[in-house]
């Protein structure tokens, strides 16, 4: 087979066979089709679409490129994906509540790039927790434990991270044909038979419209079921930052007070809804509202925390600090972040307050950055809030003042207010699970 | 500025500026922008197309990637372009002519690659004929002789080379707004004022469409008269192979009858059309038929021959084999292509006879491939002719006597008859010549 025909073949429109994804994708990896020619090939995708028995011959190219994890049948293995977000750390409650119910969680996680933050850094936050592991090291801690939160290892998946890092700088990230296999291929590959999929929706997030996002939902979904997953995709509005901490640290302790019992009602929602599809696609509840009754039940007996404990120590990390904020990284200063307008909360510009927090070094720009674990910001305004000027919004962490001061403006400048009353945005937008496709 | 933020806006359907188009071009040809996110943007080019400024300031780029030919006010400079097709050697005889006519043709060619054979070969089918000049060597030899037929140095836009390479193994090749910089940028840069281009259209041509064809004729004229050039479109019918020698040193000796005044009438109509256009463009004639008549007139004054050897001799070449065909390199097999079947020649297929030769080494599929320049083959039969099976109605030149048996087979498939009478299909189909875009 020749690599151009196959270029011109999608560029044309025309439906690829499974034989053709296959040679393009393998010989990409063995390093006989270059780069210049997957990107190539990754735009005329972005035009052109992917057709569902294409996206699953991708997912299954993807899969095979490296090992799975086979787990015993008497285990349920289930998961989450979220789309991300800014100051998004509801994996770090939702792993160990369901862990703590029963269910078993091999976690894959990544890192954070650009406005998002991701799960590794923040458990890196916590004093020798490692994310690093074997794909039989993984197998074995979710096992023992019921969870693991590790880096996607070099055996999974391979071709989806050497393709994702070439679709990053190339503009070819955005599309659902090649976003679906690269998200399955390893929720598929860790042996999740049941997937939760929070998919972030609206302007600052990954999808911009609800009907791209379903869009995409169906496609997870058809995906899923070719690979005998069971997937519920979960829409939900990124109208501000999750909760009110951001950056690594901050946000594992705010993960731990909510494990405390200390609920904010946006990750509070987010956290139960996503658990109680879990638990209900797993079969181990059968009623929503029962369902959350238990995860409230796991959380408020500290169950949940315990779990979080364990999975730490099992980690290699320093489970103390659950009870000692101070064994965190600390930073040297704490800027208090005031109002210097006033009025209705009306939109808040999410994204750009995770790039603001770069400037302090709560996440990084490029791969090769380095993080400040301790830095970051409290921010408590929601859209609908009344804010008065002057008043103290939040708290900067920063190392370096002068870069404090400078983030602390560029997030006062990310609220925007309106003189009139804003009513509050729903947070849960749609919820999509289909069981059958015959 | 970022290559993925320009890769996006142009995916995204935005118009680029001339300092975004300026800034990727200049980088990639600097290296600091990688062949996979330039093909990339090739693919989102492909898709969203440029607009008639993005066309110019890619071409001006390209330009001013290398030097530029300038020469004196008082010569006319001209030239031609062809989209190429299987047997296309008219300008072998155009160039010639041309320069006998008092026009200056510092012509810019290239060699074969798949179907399409290259001028350049071609004239190196001539012992001892060179194409490989410096530009001011170029220059000079057209200044004196009026015409210096020679390959692309690497002085001349560089980033063309560049580009067209990325182009031909990235699926991103058939595309109007890379397709005008690529052309014109070379035929600008050379100094030509007065453009003709033979476009070809057709199912085995360039441009599969008349309406298709337009479009580019239109983005190439316009692009020329943004650079002060002016610019005619021919639209020719690639529906046989052009005259009746497919092969370098066959079509030599096809040029050289032609320059006897043995003219055929498929190549005798193109040729003079061609050359009829640069004398009416540079205002050397004001009369189409009155242009045509000069044109003869120094066919048949042996004229246009004597600046054919002229030149042959200027470029370090034999010219004495233009009074002896035997000093070309001779091969081993003249073998005889014998009708299989019968009736009338309702459609040739060009393009896998101009494969077909490859095997006998008259082309190459890779530009590392060696050719036999003095293979080839002959063939008389064009659309509409009325042929009985069992006649010879060719010849095909082979060192390798299987080979050239295997070609025979290939060619004869090449034609299809009807037993109904089949009418002759029109060569010329039309012309664009804007002379004022205000």
């Amino acid at each position: 087979m020749n690599p151009v025909e196959i270029i011109l073949n999608k560029r044309n429109g025309y439906t690829l066979s499974r034989e053709e994804i296959d040679f393009f994708i393998n010989a990409y990896i063995k390093g006989s089709i270059t780069d210049y020619q997957m990107s190539a090939w990754l735009m005329a995708v972005y035009f052109q679409g992917l057709l569902p028995d294409e996206i699953t011959a991708l997912t299954d190219c993807y899969i095979r490129s490296g090992k799975r994890l086979v787990f015993p049948e008497d285990i349920i293995i289930a998961d989450k994906h979220s789309t991300g977000g800014v100051g998004d750390k509801i994996s770090l409650m939702l792993a160990p509540i369901a862990a703590a119910l029963g269910l078993y969680v091999p976690m894959i996680s990544g890192r954070g790039l650009g406005h998002t933050g991701g799960t590794l850094d923040k458990l890196e936050a916590i004093p020798g927790f490692r994310t690093q592991f074997t794909m039989q090291e993984l197998k074995d801690i979710t096992i023992k434990h019921g969870v693991c939160m590790a880096g996607q290892s070099s055996e999974l998946v391979p071709a989806d991270k050497k393709i994702y890092a070439l679709r990053d700088v190339t503009g070819t990230v955005e599309s659902p044909g090649l976003i679906t296999p690269s998200i399955m291929s390893k929720k598929i590959a860790e042996g999740a038979k049941h997937l939760v999929i929070d998919l972030k929706v609206g302007s600052g997030a990954f999808m911009p419209t609800l009907s791209r996002a379903i869009e995409l939902a169906e496609s997870l979904i058809k995906t899923g079921h070719a690979f005998g997953q069971k997937v519920t995709v979960v829409f939900t509005n990124m109208n501000a930052p999750l909760g009110t901490h951001i950056g690594n640290a901050l946000e594992v302790i705010e993960a731990i007070e909510y494990l405390k019992g200390n609920y904010l009602p946006d990750t509070q929602l987010i956290t139960e809804t996503l658990v109680a599809e879990m638990l209900l696609s797993a079969g181990r509840e059968s009623r929503f509202d029962a369902a959350v009754q238990s995860i409230r039940t796991a959380v408020e007996s500290g169950k949940a925390l315990a779990k979080f404990r364990e999975m730490i120590i099992a980690q290699g990390g320093d489970a103390s600090v659950c009870d000692n904020y101070n064994r965190f990284a600390q930073v040297k200063y704490r800027l208090a972040i005031v109002a210097d307008r006033g009025g209705f909360v009306q939109s808040i510009d999410s994204k750009s307050i995770g790039y603001a927090l770069i400037g302090v070094k709560a996440g990084r720009m490029k791969v090769t950055d380095e993080i400040d674990y301790g830095s970051g910001a409290v921010l408590h305004p929601k859209i609908g809030d009344q804010i008065q000027t002057g008043t103290e919004i939040g708290m900067l962490f920063a190392n370096d003042k002068t870069a404090g001061e400078t983030a602390i403006r560029r997030i006062l400048s990310c609220y925007h207010f309106s003189p009139e009353p804003v009513p509050k945005e729903d947070i849960l937008l749609g919820k999509l699970t289909i069981t059958d496709f015959e």
